[in-house]
């Protein structure tokens, strides 16, 4: 990336910005090293998850918490890398117009990412992205995932605070625990909290919250909205930014910051690690010793041993 | 692995079946060679996947499923890899006793396996204990995943047969699309199927489904079930069997075979080589180049490529 195209992003020139995004998403005229000199002006934007199982509305929540955030005179980047956000699959079914009403704002930046079978790539590029729109300035940057699987848990361990949504048909407290959701999360919002079962869930929430967290004076709040009528999303907002403000304070937050850093470090090294692998020579290797369905007799484990030994190229 | 365990492996003695698979699961006793020679003996064994978000009774389904599996005479073994199973989570909160009136029974041997932030090493593990299971000559191996992310799709890539299981709640056909739910599936099952919004479910299913397969001799099935009540299972594993059969004719189960070897066999590469990377040296290298909040400043590329050239002792 030359200093033109750096300038272009620092100053918040949407397109520019936008050019870099498909670059990155791509994968190919962007370098490494580009990252290196843009990384040093994306340290001061607040990095916020956002992740939940498909259908609790976070798509409509995140649509509602950009215009309140927008109302506090904050700027603000969307990255959605939930394969089930409208904003991803919305070139293919037209609902990408849905976040138009922005377009031309300059405090807001909204892109989807989305590549099935490549969440491996995929935590990779989000956090590039992230880092685009953090040095263009936006004070904060929501990354949208669904929250189970490996890709999007690199991308929400790379965050600096994770809000788990939910619905009343998300499961009760102990569904939530067993999947990994409850230590997650550094707030909750219980969305169509209208619905049937809101309370029981809320309150089960808060039980189990109170009772297992391992940092008595750090537990995460719990909050209700119906974001499809813009029901308590203003509250939440406060309520987070409250939490994240007194996280400053304690250290908290510097902590998890350290724990994100390293977390990029890895995840770029496992990409690293299976592109210098994976030569064309290599891949071309393990079809062809995989073309019949007799090879299907041969243990994986020799097949592999087989490709870990060959030089990359023969 | 020694002949004698092989043998007790073969001759499906569960006890020592059940021991092999803790030392998968501990990932210490246990050699890759020791597969090679397993592996021999696990090929006669349909796998089917058994996938579909938290809340869609998939666990209540599979109970369901191994019951009529058993009426056909066949043996089955089950290996639940979903975190957000009770068969996952039972031993934490007491409902393993759920799959207990199976105990004893030569024919059914039920698994469960669960490690929060270890997904990568689990679909390695997943396998291998497939493969046990196989060995033992069980007809069929269910495995059992949420199927978002990377370790699931890695399993999920690697059965003969993929079974979506959902809920009328699971979102519209749209969505599912979206989430890559429609692809994924050789046949689904809709559950819960006795509430509102199940036939819209399906017959929008089965107009995409029509109107959008690659393979339109191959279109999957959609099939209704309310399994709490055993209503519909029967028929949907008829159904499923059916198709199986049919596939095996035309060669596309053989066709999905080869992929799923070849899948195994970058799954077992990419465990390979994150393990060789991060030696202890590495390890306490990241940790100590990433202590303080300072150290958030710098790169995590240049920090990754210095961690690339430095030896893996020093």
């Amino acid at each position: 990336m030359n200093d033109r195209v750096l300038d272009q992003i620092r100053s918040n020139n949407h397109r520019a910005i936008s050019r870099l995004i498909t670059q990155i998403e791509n994968g190919t005229e962007v370098l490494d090293s580009d990252f290196s000199e843009l990384f040093q002006y994306s340290l001061r934007a607040l990095r916020i998850g956002i992740t939940g199982p498909p259908g609790a509305g976070k798509s409509t929540l995140i649509n509602c918490l950009v215009q309140h955030i927008v109302n506090r005179n904050l700027s603000v980047g969307v990255v959605a890398v939930d394969p089930t956000s409208p904003f991803t699959g919305g070139a293919l079914l037209g609902d990408r117009v849905r976040m138009n009403r922005y377009s031309g704002n300059p405090d807001v930046f909204i892109r989807s990412m989305g590549s099935q079978g490549d969440l491996g790539g995929l935590a990779k590029k989000a956090q590039d992205v992230g880092d685009v729109l953090a040095a263009s300035q936006k004070d904060i940057i929501l990354f949208e995932t669904v929250g189970v699987g490996q890709g999007e848990h690199d991308i929400i361990k790379a965050v600096d605070f994770t809000i788990v949504v939910l619905v009343p048909e998300s499961g009760d407290e102990i569904q939530l625990m067993k999947a990994g959701l409850i230590e997650l999360a550094d707030a909750f919002i219980v969305n169509k909290a209208d619905r049937d079962g809101a309370d029981r869930l809320i309150q089960g929430l808060e039980h189990i919250l109170k009772n297992y967290s391992q940092h008595p004076d750090h537990i995460p709040k719990v909050y209700r909205t119906v974001a499809n009528r813009d029901e308590g999303v203003a509250e939440a907002l406060n309520g987070i930014m409250e939490s994240i403000e007194n996280e400053q304070t304690t250290g908290a937050l510097d902590q998890r910051r350290i724990r994100r850093h390293r977390q990029r470090v890895s995840t770029l090294i496992r990409e690293y690690l299976l592109k210098s692998f994976w030569s064309d020579y290599r891949e071309s290797h393990l079809i062809e010793e995989t073309r019949t369905i007799e090879s299907v007799r041969r243990s994986p484990y020799e097949i592999a041993q087989q490709l870990i030994k060959s030089a990359d190229y023969e």
